[in-house]
């Protein structure tokens, strides 16, 4: 453990402000929300933007199924309403980090649209940045990678209500960045973000 | 916004986890979860323990009635089913942030000793740090105190299952930190806290 080194850190009397933590961290908090279907890439360029970041200096937390559907939402399931309640909860949690100065990585399919509006609105009601990333790669390709084997299980019927399959993805309509990954190298998809980080002001 | 001033941050090729953190932020993450009488005196402390950390460069994030109620469980209710599950995401959440290097401040009346057991052993499970602070204070001077009228409201049967009045508090039995703050001011409150996390090494 090393000792923090920001050294301007000013102290007044009552609460700790969201400003104060920018101050601190060296960055300002947000969201990032990957959205895409499954085997599109999602959770690989979160994590390459996650290593890029920290090499920099800058703190991120990744929201995905390993942490929210085995902790939080252990008690929700595949139906409609608890689909819906899952991504509700999630834009919640982000909320969370976002305001306590952290750069939140979300990486879910969230395939529903009014859902994902919902999370962008819940942001906007706080003043939050909410960056929609639309992780964008066709469904043949999505198919032919087939990480997890979850497409050809779908395909023999083995698995229900599978986005892309017997279940929508309703594509983003405004995302903030649209990223053909089957276009694109992990590098240059990085290389975006990053970008778009900086010239935003999230990050110095 | 500052840049960050640490600079010994090294990069792996690979997820960046809870020790890159620590190392990132000069911390450990911990969950410091306050309990006691509504009027105790818990959000009071855990304000001026969040303040004293950010003087020291440290990075907290209190997890209170105003960010969790009114966000992530304003689907819940008082029921005795919806105050566990109160509880349990509240702990969850707390677990989220100890992941991500940050010192949570979880500052909820948590009456139940098994729901702030559950939450014990969730962090225990993940190898997480769950620092209990009994904030006690006795019912009397909670009720003399009684900076919300809400003794007041529930003592005329206008709140029904109040904490302490006609709904049980049960006390910790083995909390890390004990604190009559009946009998100490808040700066010796705020000094064993520090004092505390010193010793364990959560920060430096």
């Amino acid at each position: 453990m090393i000792e923090q080194k920001a050294t301007n850190v000013t102290w007044h009397d009552g609460d700790i402000t969201i400003d104060d933590r920018a101050r601190l961290l060296g960055q300002r908090g947000a969201t990032l929300w990957f959205t895409g279907l499954s085997g599109s890439g999602k959770s690989t360029v979160a994590v390459a933007v996650e290593n890029a970041l920290f090499q920099r200096g800058k703190l991120c937390y990744r929201l995905d199924g390993d942490n929210i559907r085995l902790g939080i939402n252990k008690n929700l399931g595949f139906s409609a309403e608890d689909r819906t309640e899952n991504i509700r909860r999630i834009g919640e949690i982000a909320k969370l980090f976002v305001d306590s100065g952290v750069i939140a990585l979300s990486s879910f399919i969230s395939p529903y649209r009014a859902d994902r509006d919902k999370v962008r609105a819940l942001h906007a009601e706080s003043g939050f940045a909410f960056i929609e990333i639309f992780v964008d790669c066709s469904l043949a390709e999505a198919e032919l990678r087939d990480p997890k084997g979850l497409y050809k299980k779908a395909r023999a019927g083995e698995i229900k209500n599978f986005t892309g399959i017997d279940d929508p993805y309703e594509a983003p309509t405004a995302a903030e960045i649209h990223m053909h990954t089957d276009q694109m190298t992990l590098d240059e998809e990085v290389a975006v973000i990053i970008a778009y980080l900086e010239k935003q002001g999230f990050i110095v």
